[in-house]
């Protein structure tokens, strides 16, 4: 019999940002077994031309029984169950080529939202009893980790299979805030001590997150 | 040759916040030695009636040659440095005796304020350095934590000694904010998705910026 | 001919809030004439129950061209449009009825989102010429606004008629916040100091903001 | 018998934070009669360098029975009355004039502190009352409104006069909010939806605001 696969994907560094705590949680749970099925982790690059033909080719390749992809919401204070893609892009900032989507659809013609697949009120119950603080939310925002999110649930859905299909959002990771404080009192450049939305969360305490986000969802597929 | 004493005070429990950092990090780090000093660790009850005597019996008894006391600051999202104790006190919420003091004094006739006197900026940047998020303070609020600050500071000032003496800030713990969210979701009591004062700091690392924080100001204390 | 109707709903008080901003707003702007359209302006009891019922009622019986719905998102800073109403219903606080639903679908087997109709850029960019704050917002929330505006899609999508449709969410009125602090003070019942989340806007403000969201629209109507 | 003077100073725009909403309340209010005394603006410019001396000088020019100085605080909901101004200077931006301080004092060897006198708690009841949001703070930060507030009460003291004096803290005005909304559309700079830190309050409320805090204090000064 095939070991299952749980996919997880992050991203590069973007948007100044320093390292991507998603892109880093994704290098903690490579490789893990979780309830007998193996973490495949990928990170994509930053780019909105490239997302679909990465997600698409990822999804093929990997065969997964579950998709979990992470992201960095900066100045969230908790994981982020989010519940919904929708079908709309609509950047603040650049991506990492420079791409500015403005008002834009995902898929011209399509549904206007996807539903994430994940027993999310099961993995925030684990997470809360796990003493991890996490939410659900209702929207991913409008740039590339809604599209991700987005884009693979039309994946599954394209590929008829009963893969179930998520993403959580992150806090910074606590070194991307020092290293942002340290910066603005160098370079004198922002009245931060006025702004809340610079929590943050050990990288350990995020990495056990999707681990038992994973194992919720497998033991859930087992009895579904 | 006596050792050095380092004297690191919390609090208990208060206000419904569940556990409370600064007990738990007093705990984690009482007993400790730091670069040659012992780590004394000392929780008061949450007493406005009785905390004056508290500080005043405990800085006898324990004779330190640093004092760094802790306190909770519900939201923060980094470790806050205080620099300031001023001489007010003014509830928002009762202390765990149902005290409320509204717009007194501490000290009446006393300095408005009294400077921290830990090597703030030194330790700020260690901590940096470190890969812990901080910051410098201009207020410890109007509830006992700043009353602490002003208090101690005063019994140094009282003792003619040269001791060190300040106040860290600390997020909540990630449990605490699990147990909220897990609360709040039970009693349909608050609508807490809008709300951004979530933050928490792993009680491991807060226990490390307690440890740098005490190495660099007995570090500054030899040189100085 | 026949003048064209712009509905304006709101909601009743509810969540321990005081005043409503949108009902207040709804009272300011009912009876108003923009740009030769007649603005008829009703507030909804905050009942889940009735809500479906009310808003098919009120479609039918106003026979509008434009619905604008109005709602208060607490701790807002600005005017915010909303892009999007999903088909989820999951209530933190319970309605005024004391409904609380958990993780619920608003129409079974329907679409898991619709899209608002309103002109949502042109109309910020008018309004912050108007030098009135606002943003477009990726979700309602899953309260009794989303709730709204998804049902109000859902109607116009079963009556086949061309009718633009749309949801402002609002902050508090300054009176609400003014109240809030005075019975926090008054109970001792919160550390309100710490918290953020109490922004407000002059209800003159939201009506304008409402009025030129109007405005805004009938015009593209036109060019339409 | 000579008319009584309310001194109320602003500032000139900094920061890039566009119009300084102090500035253009000082512009509301000056020339105003309240309770019989004439109101007295003066906006001083962003420099640390010269704010001392201009602060003396227009004591002594305006021979004021009370000093009310305003200042901007970026993301400040509500109005804030401040309780003391602290012997500290640490700027995280540059002033007007380039100029950095880090870590100093205001006045060597001076106060660490003094305490606000106008009567804030009686100002907060009355602002309240008319349903204006306002807070007590106990901090006024460490770049020029606390140097301002500092230096006029030092200014008091030294004249041995029995002036009252304090600082109020003021949101961003909407239209402030509305530019930068519209400058981070425009240049794709920075993301805004994710921040809360957008609060502002209209200028009439901000003025009237003023005018409340004069009376009671004038009212407070003929009982006292």
């Amino acid at each position: 019999m095939t070991q299952l696969v749980a996919l997880v994907t992050g991203f590069e560094s973007y948007g100044g940002h320093g390292l991507n705590p998603a892109g880093e949680v994704v290098s903690c749970v490579d490789g893990l077994e979780v309830d007998g099925a193996r973490v495949v982790g990928r990170n994509f690059p930053v780019s909105f031309a490239s997302l679909r033909q990465n997600i698409r080719q990822t999804f093929a390749e990997v065969d997964p029984a579950v998709v979990l992809s992470l992201g960095l919401w900066p100045g969230e204070a908790v994981v982020r169950l989010e519940r919904i893609g929708i079908n709309i892009a609509d950047f603040e900032i650049p991506d990492n080529e420079g791409t500015v989507v403005v008002d834009e659809t995902l898929n011209r013609g399509a549904a206007a939202a996807r539903l994430a697949t994940l027993p999310l009120r099961r993995i925030q119950d684990a997470l809360l009893e796990a003493g991890i603080p996490a939410r659900l939310s209702s929207t991913a925002g409008t740039f590339l980790c809604n599209a991700t999110l987005y884009s693979f649930l039309r994946e599954v859905e394209d590929s008829g299979k009963a893969v179930r299909c998520g993403f959580m959002h992150l806090p910074y990771a606590p070194k991307q805030v020092a290293d942002m404080i340290a910066k603005t009192r160098a370079e004198h450049s922002l009245e931060l001590h006025q702004r809340a939305d610079i929590s943050s969360m050990s990288l350990e305490t995020m990495a056990e997150a999707v681990r038992i986000a994973l194992s919720i969802t497998l033991a859930d597929d087992t009895d579904g």
